[in-house]
């Protein structure tokens, strides 16, 4: 994945040039700490990889790829309070740092300097650049809103579940990968295809998470197993379990012994068959990304590049 | 007013035929709720004026209004947030009636919907409505952060409340009126003109609302009088007032009785010259909006609307 990193360097080396030391501190500083809490920086790598995908100029496409990187952060600022979360990449959230209301302004304005970046492309593609950004933009809402309505749901469908993970995270790949195709000009139908390369891999990713979350390997996973479990989290694995074994209901809530709840938990995620269910669904999925990307054509070494990323997505250990 | 009529009554026609009844209803309710809590639609009838005062063809430039309307209420949404307001429009804001999260996201929501609207515009001018609508859109954000500092501090000086005010609520009124002579493809000048003189009438209409706050008659501005006043608030009559009659702040903070510190007040504003300051600071501005106004050029008939829009606003009992 050598191009992909240096995907990354590039996106890296235009995110330091940007300036936000202006004012009013207290609206950018904020701003310019998210945005230097690091992350992978995945997202945007993906717009300059499908531009170039396309023999479209990679320049062309750093704006759009910023674009995407913003509205990312903005959208784990404001997540971040919508979950009452401490902390984010090990350190505290905007809200938590500093207060609600520059939680709350200070997402509003990388939302709107999110739809500056993505303005700057050439304006014979602005008006398709706005319609699966915006688009975009509103179903990572609906995601969201989503998510949360599930937590106060006794129970929630596998596809709603599916179609929730695909909204609150999965779009935002395929619209990444879609801005770098329209940057390239290539045909819709290509662009159409990589979009849904980026939407597969993102629920795959999305699902390949929650089955690392209990069962990955805790020293390179980088984190201890059973969070999800631990928050009564309904996952892939725990919908599939409540149906098939709906008994394990009685090990849900607060347990005296936590490490014994997840080793239960498993244990019936394992006997129900949804563990294999799950793997099973994330391999389908990452199985028509593939597809997609094959179809969408392009340049066979970036296309070669984007199969790599996505086996790094899934396979990857930490 | 006849045609300001007109282009208010289209709005609302506009308004009520957009469909809100979208999944998930936890996000799209609230705000078909606040956007159907009323308001004067002014500055969407500003956006059809601007289109017609230069012979633009009205019902392209719906779509940009509804942007304006649409983006106006985003800010409400937060900023009640942001303010703990209970009420909006007499009606509890969306926070109060639903909860936290529901007012950060479906604002967040509504501000991408604002770009959506705002993208409906003819390809060659999306760019420009583009760059206006965003720089406005950042501006607003700014504005209310210098709002809460202002909060925090023991003074503030008389330039910085003006663009304080100015990024708040003026430049929106100038966006308004510039988007509506982008569509009618006026020539950059006018649309400077006019985005000039729809920020000036804004800063005036401000100032006039601090002094009516002190100074209206309650029966026609609708409310008691002094709520500022009993607030401290640093509007443009207390910071001149500070300036020239320092003795005023032993009537600050807490007061025994509320109605003696408003008259108390009041007098120190207008024995300091405050009052006179403010009324003439206010004409100021008005004068150069029409400055401005009549520099534009345009349809003739549209500007003696627009002129009578300025004088409703700043001369307005309610």
């Amino acid at each position: 994945m050598k191009k992909i990193k240096n995907y990354v360097q590039l996106i890296e080396n235009t995110l330091a040039r940007q300036d936000w030391d202006r004012e009013p501190a207290q609206l950018y500083e904020p701003v310019s700490y998210i945005l230097h809490l690091g992350g992978k920086r995945l997202r945007p790598a993906l717009t300059l990889a499908a531009c170039e995908l396309f023999n479209g100029p990679v320049e062309e496409a750093l704006m759009p790829a910023m674009a995407v990187e913003v509205f990312h952060n903005f959208s784990l600022v404001h997540d971040d309070i919508m979950d009452a979360a401490p902390l984010r990449r090990g350190q505290p959230t905007v809200h938590h740092k500093w207060d609600l209301n520059t939680g709350i302004l200070s997402g509003d304005a990388m939302l709107v300097k999110a739809y500056q970046y993505v303005a700057m492309v050439e304006p014979a593609i602005l008006p398709s650049v706005m319609r699966v950004f915006s688009q975009t933009a509103l179903e990572v809402c609906e995601g969201q809103q989503y998510d949360m309505n599930f937590e106060n749901l006794p129970e929630v469908a596998e596809e709603d579940y599916l179609e929730m993970i695909r909204l609150k995270t999965s779009v935002l790949l395929g619209c990444a990968l879609k801005l770098g195709a329209l940057v390239a000009n290539a045909r819709p139908q290509q662009a159409d295809d990589l979009y849904q390369f980026g939407v597969h891999i993102g629920i795959a990713f999305q699902i390949q998470d929650d089955i690392l979350d209990a069962f990955g390997d805790p020293e390179k996973f980088g984190k201890q197993n059973g969070g999800d479990i631990l928050q009564d989290k309904k996952t892939l694995l725990m919908i599939h379990a409540l149906q098939k074994a709906p008994e394990i209901e009685e090990l849900l809530g607060t347990a005296a012994d936590p490490q014994k709840k997840v080793e239960a938990v498993k244990k019936v995620f394992e006997n129900s068959g949804a563990l294999h269910h799950a793997r099973k669904t994330m391999q389908d999925y990452f199985d028509q990304a593939i597809q997609y990307l094959e179809k969408a054509g392009g340049n066979p070494e970036i296309q070669g590049e984007l199969k790599a990323f996505a086996n790094y997505l899934i396979i990857r250990d930490n």
